[in-house]
């Protein structure tokens, strides 16, 4: 495992998280002022504002604090751009000197509110993966009748393998367990049946070398199981984790919305909403995923919370809180440490299966 | 294009509808009586109840009108049954039954609330592919602001390539065409990203296929997009799609479940939710999927129509309604003469292309 290049610092005791303030839909001034909101009310984690000094300093009203710094960077991905080419091209956009930042030990955590896109390839180029993934995954916590599980992968990287699949268990099983502290998570796959091997050839391949995972693997999930929490890790191809996460948002506000045009459209309704605006807040509140901060992407040698494009302040805030947390937790260090422990297992367990099966282990562990 | 083994008869003008009534959570009960109102209303379409005679006689409370039969089967699926297995060992099984009325020539449709695998397996055993459909699909209407678009496929059979969505936005195309009445409807592909061709790999092969169909094809949508109404007809692979829409009846449940806990949560909650009835029947109406029947698998050799397991009553004759109108429109006929025409077209393109793109076109009409 090569320590020396990852994000975190043991001897420090303070995590120091690098914001991309020039990423988002409302870059800089809400990324800027969430980022300082949070800060001030964080003096133990150190804060790099990296954008362009000129662009930042409209939105900082008073000097900053000690422990909060801009680090300048004179590009910037636009949300319209080609996201892997605008990165190679664009050597000093704000996402590029953020991943830097980690890279170099400088920071121990990345924020951004930029293209999703741009952030996978940024991380990829810049911190490269963690030994033995081939693909990193994007997880996000779903929100559900009993409290948010993590979904992944949901946009990372498309046409994954059961290798890759087995992979975001233990990796999701980490973030659980560390960030959200979950103590020995439940892992499901999201499939098409319930019965254990059923459906997509992945999710087939993937299922044995789950089994055999040490994780607390409990089978196949449906799509119908979602809204009921039905693991604490649910593991997906990233076309079916991203259309199943980008449906929930249209769909809950959706459904808000014609709650709300029909309360109006009443002449009675009104007074009806007056009545039930403590449940409707209540579901909301229920509801709010800014609390949830953002996407962790796992399997980079680093780590790196893409947060929503159209978040503004307050949910900034709350990506920085996840993003210090999950370089506090030492993530990506303990990826690499499971997953050469899951290579060891794979080979013995193929040691003594056919030599296909062998020769797809090594394969997975390369 | 193989006509004499297609289900409608040309020179009849009456459909014909199997129903089998031995499928479902709520049969034989719920399906007899939901299929008996409904031939009470529709005397012009002969309705055939298959199952077994003793079982379904309890149900019937006068003597049955002349255009209802009995067919006796003295078999059936159960829902927990592994699906093919069973399909293929119980001849008798009233899917089957019903699926041989078809491939007889003696019903022009099939109605089903069993086992979707198991109609799945029964349609493809007993009525075959249609000539250049390699993967049959299962089609879905689903409920969005602008009324309902077609979805498919939702579940008949995973690992699909891009050859196999083209196929799914020709039948869906021709099923919202001819059965909903949409005139030139939009085909998309659902999929990561809106950039054309972005996304996993059958989507990017699926691309210059649909744009070449002379579809109105309108590159990708998004998750997001679902609750407005992307397109006419939306394309996807079994497993996005299948848990894409049991994600959708978890969570609008789970939604509409929140919010009657709230207004019974809080003492003023009954009196705001009599405020508001009006408005949330009206919007129960909006979100009512028994109205839509059910799930039309397309590109078989006979029109099927695979209804919900929970369906009672009211939605087994909605089911009947859409399965009369499917036959009525002659989609598999019309399907088959499509893809030939499709068929046709692809190999004039690979014609002027490169010979690996011709190869690959070969192989999809083979």
């Amino acid at each position: 495992m090569d320590l020396d290049t990852l994000a975190h610092d043991p001897t420090s005791a303070r995590v120091r998280v690098a914001v991309d303030a020039m990423g988002g839909d409302h870059a800089p001034e809400e990324v800027v002022r969430g980022a300082l909101g949070w800060a001030a009310r964080h003096p133990d984690v150190d804060v790099l504002l990296v954008g362009d000094e000129p662009q930042l300093q409209p939105f900082i009203d008073a000097p900053l604090p000690a422990h909060v710094q801009i680090v300048q960077a004179s590009e910037s991905v636009a949300m319209e751009e080609h996201p892997a080419a605008a990165v190679r091209r664009k050597r000093d956009a704000s996402i590029n000197v953020c991943m830097r930042l980690v890279r170099e030990g400088r920071a121990d955590a990345v924020v951004t509110a930029g293209h999703t896109g741009a952030g996978v390839a940024s991380a990829i180029l810049n911190l490269g993966r963690l030994r033995g993934v081939d693909r990193p995954a994007l997880a996000v916590q779903v929100i559900s009748e009993r409290g948010p599980f993590v979904l992944l992968d949901i946009g990372a990287t498309t046409d994954s393998t059961g290798v890759n699949l087995a992979q975001y268990g233990r990796m999701g099983a980490i973030f659980s367990e560390q960030v959200l502290g979950v103590s020995d998570p439940s892992v499901a796959l999201l499939s098409i049946g319930e019965e254990g091997g059923k459906g997509e050839q992945r999710v087939q391949d993937a299922t044995p070398r789950l089994a055999a995972s040490g994780l607390r693997f409990i089978g196949n999930v449906e799509g119908k199981d979602l809204p009921h929490h039905p693991a604490d890790v649910v593991v997906c191809d990233a076309t079916v984790g991203n259309v199943t996460i980008k449906f929930f948002e249209g769909l809950s506000s959706f459904i808000f919305d014609q709650l709300r045009t029909e309360f109006r459209r009443w002449p009675l309704g009104p007074i009806g909403y007056l009545f039930m605006r403590p449940g409707i807040a209540r579901m909301r509140r229920r509801f709010d995923y800014e609390r949830l901060g953002g996407a962790p992407l796992l399997g980079v040698k680093g780590t790196v919370l893409i947060t929503h494009g159209r978040a503004r302040r307050r949910m900034i805030g709350f990506a920085v809180e996840v993003g210090a947390a999950a370089a506090r937790a030492r993530i990506p260090e303990r990826i690499a440490a499971a997953l050469a422990l899951d290579e060891a297992r794979a080979e013995r367990i193929a040691a003594g299966d056919s030599a296909g099966d062998a020769a797809e282990s090594a394969a997975a562990g390369a």
